[in-house]
């Protein structure tokens, strides 16, 4: 038996998300399918990075599995992406330690948001990017998105609808990117909570309009209530990017 | 009654075309329906440059239709977009003349063709370019794009379904450009016949490939014969860039 690190891209538009479920299409669903058509009928599980939801896409999904079959190195990515649907592409796939553990292992995630700024919607754009037609004041974002770097509770930024306990979480890195009608975020932290990206974006975007000022993000981290943030932002601009181990 | 020019680009992904069918969701079909919302359940029809097949986008195509709303110039956009699902989006709908007419005024079109080269599928360009895994020879597509230039008889760059006699087509600019992992074709003429677009990429990629050298596109427009040329590429590839008047 050999333990498998597989590094997986997908287009979740079409997909209830990541985590496997009984009815509905899932990511996880069908690399198992896959896996399963590869392995004569054998069910093979997978362990995952964490899951992402429904509409939420990924550049660099972390997953493993165990396996026996005898595929030789660099071979492993076109057997299995010849056997997924067209928005789920294996990138990489090889052979690890068994102490390797996708999400045990899990030292912290890169996630990237997509905001197209324009007057006009592009049709082209439609699942990738969230579509905000307004003008944005870039200098009070660029402002507000210091205060979140750092070790906090993030319960405000947070859905009520999480099971976690402890919402202490560390952001290292925010980074604000500009490529031409579109802004690219880029969040860098030891762990994220439940919707806790796509709240932190719904609020930069209340600055961004005037709403709110730069510096009530601190107050809005000191009370400790989702009710005191912005609106959860649409999960078409959010992508799982990087995994770190 | 006053005539409006409509400029409208779509994501032909989840079309069966831009024709108005009896079953079948179209472009056609959609925009029809937008316009008789906006005249209270009065039927507007629409006149295109053309059709589209399905699958095929459009980043400019033309249309016009006769209204008698009261609607600000500016504010047809604004309008029209609301009622339509975010995969049809006009970017400007003017006041014309009667004398304009989106199919019988048209003198030109430019097509642009995508494909996108490399090792790896992207799971986000997957209805947005045609993918090709193999390496294509750039300077061999570059020689054999001249033949194509000019007025020739395209019958073997002509779906056999067309009910055209006359298939003496000019050619006035083929260009090719890269963008990263991504080669764009640009083709500009007078007019272009059934799938000719979409078989004379699908030429250029056997060209590319060294299946057929480029002076063979002289010995193919000869023949004047369908079975002389590639494969028709695929639909994803093709955009409808742009209509002149």
């Amino acid at each position: 038996m050999q333990r498998y690190k597989g590094i997986v891209s997908y287009d979740g538009s079409e997909y209830s998300g990541f985590q496997l479920q009984p009815r509905d299409r899932t990511v996880q669903g069908e690399i198992e399918r896959a896996l399963k058509k590869l392995h004569k009928g054998n069910e093979i599980k997978i362990q995952a990075s964490g899951r992402t939801d429904a509409g939420v896409h990924a550049k660099g999904q972390v997953i493993h599995f165990d396996s026996d079959l005898d595929i030789p190195a660099g071979k492993w990515e076109l057997a299995i992406n010849a056997m997924l649907p067209h928005d789920i592409v294996f990138s990489t796939i090889e052979a690890v330690d068994t102490s390797f553990h996708a999400r045990y292992g899990v030292k912290g995630k890169e996630y990237r948001y997509f905001i197209h700024l324009s007057e006009r919607r592009d049709p082209f754009k439609r699942n990738h990017a969230y579509y905000y037609p307004y003008k944005l004041d870039i200098g009070a974002i660029r402002e507000a998105l210091g205060y979140f770097v750092g070790e906090h509770d993030f319960t405000s930024f947070c859905s009520m609808k999480t099971d976690k306990e402890d919402k202490v979480r560390t952001i290292t890195s925010m980074k604000l990117m500009e490529e031409g009608d579109t802004l690219i975020f880029s969040f860098e932290g030891n762990g994220f909570l439940y919707n806790m990206v796509r709240i932190i974006i719904g609020t930069l975007v209340d600055v961004g309009r005037g709403k709110r000022k730069p510096e009530s993000i601190k107050e809005i981290l000191e009370k400790k209530d989702r009710k005191a943030a912005g609106k959860t932002a649409s999960a078409n601009g959010l992508y799982l990017w990087k995994v770190f181990y």
